[in-house]
């Protein structure tokens, strides 16, 4: 009987090589011939499961998506209340811990790339429209004031998490990791004290 | 006479064209080959300036950050009382016009060298100290509520403008250009209503 190989398994385990490979030294790391050898692959055999290192990071940045969207309806399906849901959710983003600020070298990698790659800037714009809808639907669910004269609106509200959760992804990676994390905890709190208080 | 070619703004030439080769095409189109066209320069003359492309690099990051550090400057200069300033300080950091958009793309390009480059790296991070502790004083001396209980310090403030700004910058580049400025403007007058109102 043939030897049975899980095609979309290998894969997947390549994909997930390529992710450490930048996570530890960053994009430039993560070569046709790092990746043959830390998955302990014979020279060559790369190329049946993809055709060239573009294959590779389009197939890493679709991980990188789809793990970003699948952790958003984890938090989505949480049994907490919509305030300690809405703070689960805001927090799951965020740069809090090592795992997670390591994995933003490769979202800068991502959109460093979206800059010439209009295709994947598209599926970023998906992310963040779906994001923000998600966000404004969990912080009106919550706000304790109403959108009256001079209260922001929740879209305003949505904006500024989301673009504090872009940048933290960014400063977090000029320190040392983890420097930065209680400050990012402290605005947590104070936006979920503004808008749920 | 011999002909007298100064020797520093002809460098700082070769920056400006490789700064727009970079917002125009992404950071590989600044090629040494792209820049002594776009220089209109001969074959070879570029050496005389910049033995190779890293250090055209290290020279156009370099005044990205001057340029950042001037216009905080500037800011800090005019004569707008506390709150008014504060405004154009912040404002001054957003990507709000297409100059400011298309130069978003140089500053990913910067973050992700900084991932493999630690002096760029402890560069920005100087950059981020500088601009969080001007923030502080600036939102301090412009605070209509005092920081007493459940109110946040103006630290948390500062990281809350910078995070905005800097993932501002990620996020402009994913629409079309200005597609977002509104929003932005929304969040700055929102912020500016939460320190100064």
């Amino acid at each position: 009987m043939p030897k049975v190989i899980d095609h979309d398994q290998r894969r997947r385990e390549i994909v997930e090589v390529a992710k450490q490979l930048i996570m530890d030294g960053g994009f430039e790391a993560a070569t046709m011939r790092s990746i043959v050898s830390a998955a302990g692959f014979a020279n060559g055999a790369l190329k049946h499961y993809f055709d060239n290192k573009d294959e590779i990071v389009a197939a890493t940045f679709e991980s990188v998506l789809a793990d970003t969207g699948e952790n958003m309806s984890i938090s989505a399906e949480s049994p907490l209340g919509p305030v300690d849901g809405l703070r689960a959710y805001v927090e799951a983003g965020m740069p809090l811990d090592e795992p997670r600020i390591a994995s933003a070298r490769i979202l800068i990698a991502l959109w460093n790339h979206a800059m010439t790659n209009p295709d994947l800037a598209r599926r970023y714009q998906d992310l963040l429209r779906t994001w923000r809808s998600d966000l404004i639907d969990r912080i009106t669910n919550v706000r304790t004031d109403p959108e009256g004269e001079g209260a922001p609106t929740s879209e305003t509200l949505a904006d500024e998490v989301i673009t504090v959760t872009v940048g933290a992804h960014v400063t977090s990676l000029m320190f040392p990791p983890g420097d930065l994390a209680n400050n990012y905890r402290a605005y947590i709190d104070e936006f979920m004290a503004r808008v749920a208080d």
